[in-house]
């Protein structure tokens, strides 16, 4: 077994199916040693997990989790095109979308679900920038998308 | 004449004249074999054609096909910077940013209008990853905005 | 001193301190010869300087400010992975988002308080591609967010 599905593992995680893309797109794309996601919603086996604005109808706790499972699946997409985790380098670079109503402003408090799970995989090596930024509305409703770019062998 | 034109020729289609930047910004920049263009507004001939937010302003056939708009202009951006769009290797990554109410979700059917286009003239090499996200408002009060990343040779 | 430093100087302007993260993520990441800072916000010692909606709370000047500090605030993030500023090559792509009711449409007046301050610090190189988008609502409650990618020697 890698060591990437070794710690998966360690922690109980499963990288998910691929989550089949809801439009006419790819859920992710190498260039060079790039590999870019699509927008990853919280989806699991099919069924979309969190919905509704931030501050009004979904508790940061639950769009905690759902920023989790977006990350899950975009690891997911990515194992789809380089075959094998093991093959990450770093992870560079992280957008999380949080559906939010005016007065809401912990979106950073959301993202973490993200971000500390990609941590917690890779180590240093999972460190990343970041943007975490609120949306007036997301597709099917969703609290959360997160898209990731990461460097690849 | 080279095969993207004759593609966009048997579509019926011509790459517009570039748009000026609305500001301080340059429509495309090349960095190694990748182009980035700025958000690109569905202007023809200097005026804005979708204004509003879907779910209130704007029905999603119109931003459709002011995503399709907005994907020409990249197009002539990136054209602006490589000369030739037969230079263009894969299209890699567009976002969608669709200027929406928050009970308007289906930004991804808006995004098709730019990723079915993108399929249409490059094929397979089109096939890109993609993030579509509902926004407050955009600039102009335009109802939609498309970025590209291409690679080149 | 070098050359970018002794256009700062001349300019008064001094590079901050990094800002500290505000959560689980780092200030910038350098894959090959591209940086990608995190999303800045306009934190000056510490403190949020800028907070509020455009078009509600807050006037295009200040938001202007803003976009300029949080570009300071981004170089300082870059200085922190490469040392040096003048190992920046060009300024590859900006994204300004920017906090806004639905009826503020004059983002790119904003997001210009970035692109002029880079294109004053680092002339034809500053030059960039740009998105200037509106959101909801930004962390911390702050007016705007900038995100620079540049290419390094």
């Amino acid at each position: 077994m890698n060591s990437i599905n070794k710690k998966l593992n360690s922690m109980g995680l499963i990288i998910p199916d691929l989550v089949p893309p809801i439009a006419a797109y790819i859920p992710a794309k190498k260039v060079g040693n790039l590999v870019f996601t699509a927008g990853q919603l919280p989806m699991v086996n099919g069924e979309l997990i969190s919905k509704g604005l931030l501050g009004q109808d979904v508790e940061i706790d639950e769009a905690h989790k759902a920023a989790r499972i977006c990350t899950l699946n975009a690891l997911a997409a990515i194992k789809g095109v380089i075959g094998d985790l093991d093959r990450i380098k770093q992870i560079v670079r992280v957008v999380g979308y949080v559906a939010s109503v005016p007065t809401f402003t912990q979106q950073p408090a959301v993202v973490n679900g993200a971000s500390e799970l990609l941590l917690e995989i890779f180590g240093e090596n999972g460190k990343h920038a970041r943007s975490a930024v609120g949306m007036a509305v997301l597709p099917l409703n969703s609290s959360v998308e997160i898209e990731l770019t990461v460097e690849v062998e």
